[in-house]
């Protein structure tokens, strides 16, 4: 056995530490930070840390309890409310993204670009990569922002679980006409039971829960939080394995479940620690570390610059575009576009699988990677700007105001995951 | 990449919780049942679960991050009062079990304990696997009966500590004589090199942090436990890597550091759930997990028990008598003794070392795992026994002593590590 990974765990801690304290100077999201230290100290710059099988595998388990902490956040009766904005925004969201990205592919046929296979199927695969919106980098920015438990943070967050089916959907629907293994009907039938398996593992184990606190009148144990990690972890796993959904959709149900017992603030006070000591470090690190751009043409680069541009714009668009037809303000529609901007490990994922099942071919791999990185990076940063007007609009009136935010800063430094 | 580990650690967290709960029921350390709840789902009997490179290193953490915590409990001043006592009682607990270890192993030497290779050399090597005590259950049994900070809990401590040198130095001496590689002038060089290095980063660390600690107007901080688990995860890493000392040693003296500050007892309020929900439950099933019993003769199982018997009486002997001779009570003298009695991780590492150098035959694979583990099982238990007499003494005169115990019970339930 080798220690080295003592080493690396101490250099990811302190350096998505230092550079966090750094964004924070600046004003930016201490998320920002965390990610900057991965791909400085990762394979793109010094090159210090690479991943590994156990930073991959610890990395999954910090985004699994991001998305849990997530689902103990929201509250099920905004989350009904926003049902119908969250399914348009998430609908429009993925349709836009979709034909942009396919359209964007139509133009490059030619030179580094050419492709022996199916080049309808490469177009569309890479307009699948864009449509997978990853909110947990979101999720991190509005919660240090206090902004999560409002109108737009419970919209994207509703629209995000819609848009991850519909991406997973869009994505089994593609790789079946490459694989021609998984036919449509079997994808549906599996999303469909998930739900309902989810619904009964949750109302059940909603009720025993109940019933146990009250059966050990109300104490705050230990064992709470970890009741609460082994559903978060169980219903990742059944997510995952048996009925092929993200991990993370399975970790949210959890969390939303068990957000709705007495328990919830003493098991998220004793989660958080486990995050911000060890696990969403990892997590935002070893996004840093998928940085590693193989070498590329200079029109490589002018087509990555290009791809950027239309995974920031065909999202603002179409989230955008879905907020504004369910009566969003202007102001708030920008908001949600930008909230779901954000790309990440699905994306990776599925540009993985696509490479894998031969329907795209390696140079398209380091602009999806970029992509990816910028979406990440460019998140927080427009995320913060948008809301840091409107917060200073918000609180320059009254004393009880500006009070009030104040205690809402506090009660949040003991949530947020990254300092 | 597979989601099985998911299933893996819920299934773990949950075990070791029930049956942790199961052994409170029955007046024994939670420790006992969280080790039984490995025994149970693994390769012993279920084979539900297995160990994993992931669990083997989330294990190590677990181990780390527990010594740490013992380290933080430490007063070095009561320490330095314990000195000579901890050095007598290690010192004659090592020989003792040297010396019996050796001289059983002369008793075997025909049928399934032929060895072809240098007979005296393997004897004494059994010796060494039978001197390092491990206390980490130990001080984890301690913690939750709340006697880790009485005279008997500091000097076990500091035998512990000296206990594991003098056992490295017994190891590298008989490696030393099977490989030829190592000389013994280079193995006391790094010991006292690793004092050296420790002492002045312990110094300087101290003085910065306490620097900080002022410059931040003593507020409380999730930098400060990020800073504590960087501190520790560092000194065991560079014990380990640069000086061949075991990395729990490096932990430890990590918490010794960190608990002369005034953020102790915050940092340890926020390593506990990364301990509790996470690391310790894995460390304690994985060794149950260890016991996977190979098809043994009856002369071996024979052997095996008499190994047993020899390395629980051989350990109450050394550290008794060393005890006994610095002046303690005969009471105090057994207790110092049983606390000892525990092998662990070391003892594993030891065999496996002597296994691959060729020094010891597989045959005696299988009674060294199960000496490890009835030592590991039967401390807590003999530990509870000889402690649970005194306390009902102590605690059966007034009320405010009454009080006090309760409160102490109280504080303690937020410290220990397993529930």
């Amino acid at each position: 056995m080798t220690y080295k990974y003592l080493l690396d765990i101490a250099l990811i801690l302190l350096s998505t530490k230092i550079f966090g304290l750094i964004a924070k100077k600046y004003r930016m999201p201490q998320v920002v930070g965390a990610l900057l230290a991965g791909i400085i100290l990762g394979p793109a710059l010094l090159n210090v840390l690479q991943e590994t099988e156990f930073l991959t595998m610890v990395a999954e388990l910090g985004v699994i309890v991001i998305m849990f902490t997530a689902g103990l956040e929201t509250d099920i009766r905004e989350l009904k409310n926003a049902g119908k904005t969250g399914l348009l925004v998430a609908l429009i969201g993925v349709l836009v993204p979709l034909f942009m990205g396919a359209g964007l592919m139509f133009l490059f046929t030619t030179g580094d670009f050419a492709f022996d296979g199916n080049v309808i199927l490469r177009n569309f695969f890479v307009g699948v990569v864009l449509t997978a919106t990853s909110v947990s980098i979101t999720v991190e920015a509005l919660k240090e922002m206090g902004k999560l438990n409002t109108k737009v943070g419970n919209t994207i967050l509703a629209a995000a679980i819609i848009d991850d089916l519909l991406g997973l959907i869009a994505l089994t629907v593609i790789t079946s006409f490459a694989g021609a293994n998984i036919e449509i009907y079997q994808v549906i039938l599996r999303i469909v039971l998930f739900f309902i398996v989810s619904l009964v593992i949750s109302f059940l184990f909603y009720r025993g829960l109940k019933w146990y606190i009250n059966y050990v009148n109300d104490r705050d144990l230990h064992r709470f939080p970890i009741i609460a990690i082994v559903l978060c972890l169980l219903m990742s796993y059944i997510a995952e394995e048996f009925f092929g959904i993200a991990d993370i959709i399975g970790a949210f149900v959890a969390g939303v479940v068990i957000s709705n017992t007495s328990k919830a603030k003493y098991i998220e006070s004793k989660i958080a620690p486990l995050s911000y000591l060890f696990l969403s470090p990892i997590f935002f690190a070893s996004i840093g570390f998928k940085m590693d751009i193989p070498e590329m043409s200079l029109f490589t680069l002018f087509f990555t610059m290009i791809l950027v541009l239309v995974a920031i714009v065909s999202k603002l668009i179409g989230c955008g575009l879905g907020a504004k037809v369910c009566g969003y303000k202007f102001k708030e529609s920008l908001q949600v576009g930008i909230d779901m901007v954000c790309r990440g490990e699905v994306a990776l994922i599925v540009i993985n699988k696509g490479y894998s099942l031969g329907v795209i071919n390696a140079t398209l791999f380091g602009p999806v990677i970029i992509m990816v990185i910028v979406t990440t990076l460019i998140t927080p940063i427009l995320l913060k700007l948008v809301f840091a007007r409107s917060l200073t609009l918000e609180t320059s009136s009254t004393l009880v105001e500006k009070l009030e935010e104040f205690e809402e800063v506090d009660k949040l430094e003991d949530k947020i995951l990254v300092i």
